[in-house]
């Protein structure tokens, strides 16, 4: 009797973010293969099953994509129901289709569950719409952790015409920057990093394109970068915020962090 | 005492992919305002508060934006707490910065949650991820709701340098393919429709760009488009899957709708 294999997005870090089908599938594994994003002790709360990290930790390797993939066609195949944890969405970079593909061709039933893609939440919970009327009518989401495929996805975009967003792109930020400057985007183009977005330790900053570079980042934190106009947004919120909260006190508690 | 409001995702339409975070708000709620695609059955197993739908439906006008404004605030300002119910994520499209910078102006606190994107969620839940190793290393999201904003961003990318997902542009298929084809991608492009993603309507159409205009669609369904290598993933899964069903029936249950 063979068993089954879900790939479940984790969402951005709060297990709050995690989706009722999310949570319904770790209460049914066996075993949880997981990122090293993922809330670990949030998810003894909501799984007996076993399991395992396999992500990138301080200090460790991170497991190989074969073996990820061996463990749960074999976990599988012995009848157990397999959940692979991934941070953000599934489907969104982090290889998730490969994986897929191999559950497949192994004969493997298989799902994929939706999450909450970092890609649009770091953003979202720092107070930056990825798209706002007049500010911009799409988004561009690249990841900067294969460099010659992300030079060419930068080399795809007119300057200045959508929001674009990096996703493990973090130590090639001031690389980045002189590279859109030099294809023709405004130096002052508002951009934001957002690391740790929806955990305790989220990190905010905003400035100009230009300075992008030049910024010091909480040490191991993953992030997120947005560069477009819509970043102005956050400051329309905060701004109204604050002026709200120097008439009245405690009258506006816009729960976005705030640059630290 | 003021009340507070959140503008919670609802995410493609199954209510087993809100969050738990989207759960507790509505279980706190003493109103919630939602949109048309929320699936107002499953809303009344979460929430004791009272529902209204403003979003558009069949044969109805939607309430004006500005309505919406007043009635979120009115609400707060009576002391109540206000869920915002939007379809997919409200930061993407769909004016949810605007909701959220109104809060802002009126002192309002509010905050902002996170779901499940349909942009990333449509083509996920017919097998196609956005991103895929080989086949693209980047996705742009469109709306076609704007037609000028949305033949701007069409100009803004080269051609088949990156996945691209366009929401709310089904009845305008036919000349989006064409304005592609007019820019340089090419015709035999893969190019997906998902209308109804996680719903029980479902419906999945595949094909090249340049038949992307011709196909009929269900009636009254909102759906996503996917232009891209990417689209060739579902075919890849559906294929693995099939043929082992073929040597050993039942052995695999790929979750993935197909094409009707």
């Amino acid at each position: 009797m063979v068993g089954r294999v879900s790939l479940v997005g984790a969402g951005p870090g709060d297990p709050e973010l995690w989706t009722l089908r999310a949570v319904r599938h770790l209460q049914e594994a066996d075993l949880v293969l997981y990122d090293a994003l993922v809330d670990a002790r949030a998810l003894r709360r909501f799984t007996k099953a076993q399991c395992f990290c396999v992500g990138k930790r301080a200090g460790r390797e991170s497991v190989r994509q074969e073996t990820i993939h061996r463990l749960m066609i074999r976990a599988a195949r012995a009848g157990k129901c397999v959940v692979r944890l991934k941070g953000g969405d599934p489907f969104v970079f982090g290889r998730g289709a490969e994986e897929a593909l191999a559950l497949a061709m192994a004969g493997i039933p298989f799902e994929v569950v939706p999450g909450v893609s970092t890609a649009i939440a770091a953003p979202e919970l720092a107070g930056i719409p990825v798209t706002h009327r007049g500010a911009a009518s799409g988004f561009l989401v690249l990841s900067g952790h294969a460099p010659d495929a992300f030079d060419e996805g930068l080399a795809s975009i007119r300057p200045n015409a959508v929001s674009l967003v990096v996703l493990m792109g973090l130590t090639g930020r001031r690389q980045l920057a002189a590279t859109l400057i030099s294809r023709g985007w405004r130096t002052d183009t508002p951009a934001a990093i957002v690391c740790g977005a929806s955990t305790p330790d989220q990190w905010i900053w905003t400035g100009a394109l230009a300075q992008l570079g030049e910024t010091d980042l909480p040490e191991g934190i993953a992030g997120v970068m947005v560069i477009g106009e819509v970043v102005r947004v956050r400051e329309a919120l905060t701004t109204a915020s604050a002026a709200l909260t120097e008439e009245e006190p405690g009258s506006n508690e816009v729960k976005y962090g705030r640059n630290r």
